[in-house]
């Protein structure tokens, strides 16, 4: 397996700090093979141990045991933690466009993203709502075919409508939406997670998930014919359950994947049950991408005390998906 | 300290069940002494134990220890599991009035209430929105006075708006209507739990609480100015926070309760951690009043499946709160 590409994300955030303690925690945490990509001067700040500068992935097999490979991507100034700049976000960028490069030419065998600062992005031009979208069109694929997978040890959820205002949601979700969202979790699941029928289930929009119409209709006029057809298409889809019943541990036994109709009702659970070692997913991409699920943590960056367990989640993640994507690649005999 | 009051709520359900079995727990539990007010038949059928039937609530201090005291409520019809029926439906709200009335009087220290359900409730001219509303207006207090709190071992959260569609929990929410709660919650921290400066987090309504405006604009029109009205009335009141980093272990830790915008983003943390163990708590009442967050449970009702644990937790809990009570009505020496 080649190496897995993971960029710094944000010089001044914890990306670097978090990559760092990655590589420190290999051999504890049985890591593949990674390489970091971004800002040679960032890294060395957060971080007092051995690096070894590569200059193509191929290096890596030589040296991870011995120190954190870095692919450096310059960074016209000096970045300080905790101060981003419109020079480090392009760094930042040029990380990312590098690594998912990579990726694509199959020279890193996924890529893994460090968090970046949105509102730094756009002032350089970026005109993606985020790394996601950024990915999708490197990669040749509408957005609206990928979907967002946040994963934890116990939980997989996928919101269908995600950064937008709570009170446009009810407008945005239409049956073709839902559908759409169905259809790539399931390929998702069985091509990342090698399950052969992934059992989604759909969360309600509105309390109890209606009550019949009682307290709202989204859940008869939208989910449930969205549901409806994607059981047509011989998916497992089951639902719309109420929300708040979905997510305790009996609940979870009876799924492989809850589909939620808002940011929140997808987050608050996964960041309830696994805070530390959340994983952004992006289905539907030709290649494999994961991220850890938070932020650059401005506030926290430089002082030594950003918890790696997302970054460290999110490339074992990475492995694991390659792993079964190369599985279903070999024909059975 | 006076028995406490359980309403069996609907016959048809799993209440009469769960109250049974939350007595006969209740020494491993040290549950304080109750009856239970409801219909008599609907009880023999789900508990072969023993009943002492009585007709007045100081009876039930030389009976508890041996068997389950019940305050019997005639219901005409002989209401079979599973199925309800308004002559049931009847007998559950004759039981929830004298229930509250015992507890006006304090001829009970405080109510719980077993699960009714309001479509039967509704067919027979019962005209509020569920129980909370009838018993406030029983006590004599308008319902924007109240506070429904859900509270489990580790989380109490109070939905400021609750059984509404999603889509108009936007135009719901109010500086005023977020104040009102705040003010509710904290004096209820106060009086139930004995928390002398009870810390209150507010939770935003958008995505990562939306972002500096950049995903709704709730947060900068109505939440934090909220917050700034409730800290000039000296309350500890600070976010508002993205809802979904509100509800780790750690993050539990530094509040006594989580405001919340709408009922899944109050009911999801408490349910995904304590499915079993939810309580309903009103706050705002002369009264102590608690209930266990489930339903009625017709599917299961007669199967002797039913998990007593939110009934016990809800009795429990109100014996609790009837002790801070008392406690604090005691004039310091």
């Amino acid at each position: 397996m080649a190496p897995i590409a993971v960029s710094l994300g944000d010089p001044a955030g914890i990306g670097p700090e978090i990559v760092a303690k990655a590589w420190r925690e290999r051999e504890s945490r049985a890591l593949p093979r990674f390489f970091c990509v971004g800002d040679a001067r960032a890294l060395e700040k957060a971080w007092r141990g051995p690096i070894a500068t590569i200059s193509d992935p191929r290096e890596v097999a030589d040296c991870f045991d011995r120190a954190l490979p870095l692919f450096a991507v310059e960074n016209s100034a000096d970045t300080v933690h905790g101060k981003p700049c419109i020079e480090g976000a392009r760094c930042a960028l040029d990380a990312l466009e590098l690594a998912v490069g990579l990726a694509r030419s199959s020279t890193a065998s996924a890529v893994v993203t460090g968090p970046v600062a949105k509102a730094q992005l756009y002032k350089i031009g970026f005109s993606h709502a985020g790394q996601t979208e950024f990915i999708a069109e490197r990669c040749g694929v509408a957005r609206e075919n990928t979907a967002m997978m946040l994963a934890g040890p116990g939980l997989r959820t996928v919101p269908i409508t995600i950064h937008v205002p709570l009170r446009d949601v009810p407008a945005i979700l239409t049956i073709d939406l839902v559908v759409a969202a169905g259809r790539t979790a399931a390929r998702g699941l069985t091509r990342n997670f090698g399950i052969a029928r992934p059992r989604l289930v759909f969360a309600g929009l509105n309390p109890h998930a209606g009550e019949y119409g009682a307290l709202g209709r989204e859940e008869i006029e939208v989910i449930a014919p969205a549901i409806a057809q994607l059981r047509d298409d011989g998916i497992d889809a089951d639902g719309p359950f109420a929300a708040d019943t979905m997510f305790h541990a009996a609940a979870r036994e009876t799924y492989d994947c809850a589909m939620c109709m808002y940011h929140d009702q997808a987050l608050i659970p996964l960041k309830t049950l696994h805070f530390d070692e959340g994983v952004n997913l992006t289905l539907g991409l030709p290649i494999v991408r994961t991220a850890p699920d938070h932020g650059t943590a401005f506030d926290i960056a430089g002082t030594g005390s950003a918890n790696p367990g997302a970054m460290i989640a999110a490339i074992g993640l990475a492995a694991y998906c390659v792993r079964r994507r190369a599985e279903a690649a070999i024909p059975a005999a």
